[in-house]
């Protein structure tokens, strides 16, 4: 029999967190489980050294770093976050020890919300979210959005999904990631590299980048400024990635179109930040990328990788030690 | 030479109303006009009265209907709205003129709406639009929308942009029309009778119908009970289809997930309406469907009609005495 720990954090959205529920639906769905598994769960530490004596799987939002190397033979951690950033750098991982980030299932409802997101700024839907608040009545008449150039950054699993969302609507979809090479949704995918060329010439800029040290303010003051006036900004990434201060300048100034913000940092966002109020500034909970059916997907998404693992082919999802993500 | 008469009105949106920079394009892109027409240009009536001693053809956003019998050769009317509802009934129409609406040039904007209010409402926008005005994070995560259920009053043009909207979502697509007969985007396609059997079963109701007779305050208050408490409501054609005092009742009562309404009656809507505060109700200011290419877009189609009449073949947009649009 195998060990399976479950870590569960308060701190994490109630959905991310695996009841006895979860767990019985799981070794109902994936009779392997059931079979050749025990599995224990904790909660903010609780059991959590204890569990260490002996699992060998960790499934957890924020593993414990600082306790990790004490686990006895304990051989893969998968988080329940696609984004590892707080995880970094990766020096308090053993070396025999595997990372998996749960990059996958938050594709489709991704998808959706840029949908939604990049119509809604073509509308002008973040000037009537704040003219709805102060009852006025102020149309503003916009062509369609088909035709129009969106710069997506980031090709992983978000990046992708924002494409996809972006040809859905019949956008010229220029997409950047670290390498360049790869295929998917975009018309055309260079590498990041290409930045500053293609940021003057987008009419959409959607942020879908994991957070690393060279993603950190990517989107600083000086390339904001170089931005169209009529240019839009989606972020559904990490709200690092984009200096939110200058961001903010350059709306109340109407120096750009609007922006729709799914991530803050620090969330919840406190009452008293001035991006609330912010011209032409939309902000949503960190909603976009979420999916209820959370602990079901990943198993599904870990079943999955357990069978690469015995048959010795490398897992899905695995993070780098290098690229940290 | 025929004598083509323009119409303005200052009550109309600007993009409505033809320049003279207007007519010169239209001109230069179709000869026709250039070689065969007249064309004089009026605004509030300014010169209407002496414009119908020789026009034959009328364009107009609201025809005067009391001065439109003396009109001496006038035998063809094109409006520049789509509802021709505040014309009815048709009384003041001289049995050998014709009226066409102005349907068509507002379906990729509509269908552009659509996806954008259909994943709002999926994702609970119509919260956030409140909480950010109260500086508020309250994350909701909700499933993807692909595999509801959405059901489309209407089928004319709005009525099909919705439905592609909805298509391409992913989402299950019931329109309803007065014959129930015809081609187009939805799954599946009802008479209006079939209303009270789907609203039951709708995760979505797109109103997209013109407002006639028939249509006026179709989903009142009995018909609104009916719809399931996740159930979300869209209004892309005219506010008195939909009794809003009693929808608002719901939305506040939380008997409904949420509602997006682009139409009112009157509009602007008065800062006093408490519409603007409305639990999970997202007001955006007439602006679904309108696109500013709109006198462009008119011409394109008013010449193409114009050669149908020349050929003696029916006009397209030919609105029905009847029927009411």
């Amino acid at each position: 029999m195998y060990h399976l720990h479950i870590e569960n954090s308060m701190k994490a959205p109630v959905f991310t967190r695996a009841s006895p529920e979860d767990i019985d639906k799981a070794r109902a769905a994936y009779p392997v489980l059931a079979e050749r598994f025990k599995i224990t769960i904790g909660c903010d530490g609780d059991i959590f050294d204890r569990a260490m004596e002996t699992a060998d799987f960790l499934i957890s939002s924020v593993p414990p770093t600082d306790r990790i190397p004490l686990a006895k033979r304990l051989r893969w951690i998968q988080t329940t976050a696609a984004g590892v950033d707080t995880l970094m750098p990766l020096d308090w991982l053993p070396k025999h020890m595997m990372l998996t980030n749960n990059s996958g299932p938050h594709a489709s409802k991704c998808e959706e919300y840029c949908l939604m997101a990049l119509v809604a700024l073509q509308l002008g839907v973040p000037q009537f979210v704040h003219d709805q608040a102060k009852r006025i009545w102020n149309p503003e008449f916009t062509i369609p959005v088909r035709g129009k150039r969106c710069l997506v950054i980031g090709y992983g699993d978000l990046g992708q999904a924002a494409s996809r969302a972006a040809k859905t609507l019949g956008l010229v979809t220029i997409a950047l990631s670290r390498t360049g090479q790869g295929e998917g949704p975009a018309n055309k995918l260079l590498k990041i590299d290409a930045l500053d060329d293609e940021l003057p010439k987008a009419d959409f800029v959607v942020v879908a980048a994991p957070l690393t040290p060279s993603t950190r303010n990517l989107l600083n003051r000086t390339r904001l400024q170089m931005l169209k006036p009529t240019a839009g900004l989606i972020n559904v990434a990490r709200a690092a990635i984009v200096d939110y201060a200058a961001l903010a300048e350059r709306l109340d100034a109407r120096a750009m179109r609007g922006a729709i913000l799914d991530v803050q940092s620090p969330e919840p966002l406190a009452a008293t930040s001035p991006l609330w109020g912010t011209t032409n500034l939309m902000i949503t909970p960190h909603i976009s990328c979420d999916d209820p059916r959370y602990i079901a997907l990943l198993f599904e998404r870990w079943i999955e990788n357990f069978a690469r693992l015995e048959a010795s082919q490398p897992l899905h999802n695995l993070v780098s030690r290098e690229q940290g993500y």
